[in-house]
């Protein structure tokens, strides 16, 4: 039984962690933590409101943390002095946070994804895999489609998979994002990505290859915010006693 | 038996139409008109380089016309000669040659459309009365995909698709076509349109309709150029013996 | 402010119900009802464990019922003697109960519908004018998408869709579920209907239209079951203070 | 310049073939066979009603067949005597002909795949590649839609595509092709292939991943059946001068 340590439980994708967590037999949250916490809630586990709070002796074997970038250091800190490993799952971390991560993963093992689900891993594998075999001769683009209220456009993930795909094509490609001021073909060079934005869309990325009388599309459609607490614990399964370092979806599926 | 006259015999469209025609039992071609045509060439029917080399008593009951902007004049001028109706497939008028139209059609009777596709008609049709049901409560967005030669963005297609959502809903959306340079959440108002561009897809045109919980999604896509020409004929076959007067794809329905 | 009773408060289609009262203005949940209820768990409104417990001078204005067949009987005497529309939610009605519900619906308002889903009756009158302007010319299927949880192929959704485009085209359709055994080309009578089962996929209903040259899709995607509450919450907005009869979606777009 | 004989010159996609021929520089159609071939119609290039009547020093590098399966035996022996490679893309093959490929394999190059289309080889290697990640959690179905003419369902190229991924999952999956009549969930092991007909569709195929909260597609859209010509193309490009063996899709992309 692998025990986590759930920091950011009282938080949307808190409570998906723990709704993830119980539908599975070999993992259990151990305790939460969240500054947001008052003891009118109860939880079937020990609840505290900040990382110092918790017991020395607090018995678990790996954090899962969807906090907020500011709260990361902190994390950090408490992760390295109780020597547990560390999926992170908070999102938009600045350059000075990245490098204590880096620091702090030579002592702990860090777990860290673009992406937490596990299928979006997969679309970008095959979406690298299908650009080397028909770059060149067919024309790439993404859209992405996601709710009403998302601030950003492309979504990280659609450019994160359109940097995989211009990785494998030796950097030779350009984003193009509009097209409506312009009169002109498309040169061969542009990848267009289109971002479409609506109701509660938790999230589509839809990359396509068109060459000359064929199209292939690769999909992926994520139903609910879950699948990023799916993805969290499946790597909290998969960290639990590794070794210091920096690990992601890629050594999950090796 | 419905006979055409068709204008821009030589042209892809001119031979689309030729193909299309061959597959019905009730029209035919009677003749065609082709600047670039030469006595290399035999066809099943009388062919001639210019409206001008026409027989007097040529005998036939409709005009179909894949031709360029810069010949309309000439034709209108013909046909009202003739006094035959007009099946007008030529795109790019100005606002010239538009008021000509509205001219000859006080003689014959002429049809024109956007799009000469069934289906685009149809799609156009649903996507409004999606917009009466749904608009208010669900985001409405256009994605287009075309071949990587196409020079314009948006297509007119996808243009005359969203007027007429637009027009439905009041007239109270605005267009955006990126999304990239901002960070904010997307504004009840936009009706956001994408274009992608790739191989040599001949035209998809998809309207988005996302609500809470739920998306609705209507599209449409053509597999051959050869779609236009069959509406063109589908128009022929509906025009002929028609009186003076401007006809569309909503007469074709009635 | 419009005021439910919930009955069957406690399934997972009145959390839903729940959830998607608590994020509007106009209405609240003042009581609920569910034969699983124990004291142990609060709600912010009185709950029953039986419509009987209910109270005389209980304040409602309309019933939601998302409880189970075998207990709309005695629901729908509660219903006729406390006066109240009804919005009937639950399916798998027998025909004896839908002789109540008739018998019932001569004395308080009924509102029921194959799919609650207000996309589902959206995308459902889109098929019918679709298939009035294309049938004939176009081949019409459809496929759907569900869970893997689900017992029944075709969804009741696809086939009253199937049945509501028929009806349009006067009868004349067959419907194909499987083409794997035969060898013969598609008959213009058909109307293949196909099942696709896997993950946790809520529902995706999509009609074809497919005529020469074009394809028209027509396609509804639920992300979450609470779009079925969504449509539930809707129908009771309008449902309150109506008049004894039978009502369903069409009534809420008239 | 690579000379190809064109076995079938006449055929749909023997004129095809000539077609993808005449778009490229570096490959040209050096005479033409066809039993059906009289001396109305003028061709570039010779052409001969019977492969006997080819002369003897008649030039070309590799012969592109796109004749019928009983044709077959005569153009193996054809082969092997003029000692030229071939790229065999008449389907429908029996099993006596296919050993007589093999035996005429030890001699020359043949070159031989179910599907013709590049993008076919892509989605087949994808779908097996996400079947290696994501088999045991997400549930795989396909769906494929043609032509209203096509006899056969599923298509061939659904089939090989369903017995890749299934070699890929060490046979553990059983392919079902109706659910209509039965009323139980969808077990572990099924693979369902559904059929969709209609209109002209050239060939759509859809492999759908479906795991909890996420889906993942890849799907191919043929456009034209000159797709098939374009990869005959291709092939004869890499198979001039290769010496005897079997040879597929798989060695175009090492």
């Amino acid at each position: 039984m692998i025990r986590i340590l759930l920091n950011g439980v009282l938080g949307r994708m808190g409570e998906a962690v723990n709704s993830a967590v119980s539908l599975k037999e070999d993992v259990e949250i151990a305790l939460g933590v969240d500054p947001a916490y008052s003891e009118d809630r109860a939880f079937p586990f020990p609840v505290y409101s900040s990382l110092q709070q918790v017991p020395e002796d607090a018995d678990f074997d790996v954090i899962v943390d969807f906090s907020r970038f500011s709260a990361v250091p902190e994390l950090l800190k408490f992760a390295v002095s109780a020597g547990k490993p560390l999926v992170l799952c908070t999102t938009g971390l600045t350059p000075e946070i990245l490098s204590l991560v880096d620091e702090a993963s030579k002592n702990i093992g860090i777990f860290r994804s673009a992406n937490m689900s596990v299928g979006i891993y997969v679309l970008t594998k095959l979406a690298k895999e299908a650009a080397a075999m028909l770059g060149g001769d067919f024309d790439i683009e993404i859209v992405e489609k996601h709710h009403n209220n998302k601030l950003d456009a492309p979504s990280g993930t659609a450019l994160a998979i359109a940097d995989s795909i211009n990785d494998t094509l030796g950097g030779s490609l350009e984003y193009v994002f509009d097209r409506h001021d312009r009169l002109q073909k498309r040169d061969k060079k542009e990848l267009g990505i289109s971002s479409v934005r609506g109701g509660n869309i938790v999230g589509d990325h839809e990359v396509i290859y068109a060459g000359r009388n064929e199209v292939i599309e690769l999909s992926h459609r994520a139903q609910s915010r879950e699948v990023f607490a799916d993805g969290a614990v499946r790597a909290a399964l998969f960290m639990a006693g590794r070794p210091a370092g920096k690990y992601s979806m890629e050594d999950l599926f090796k």
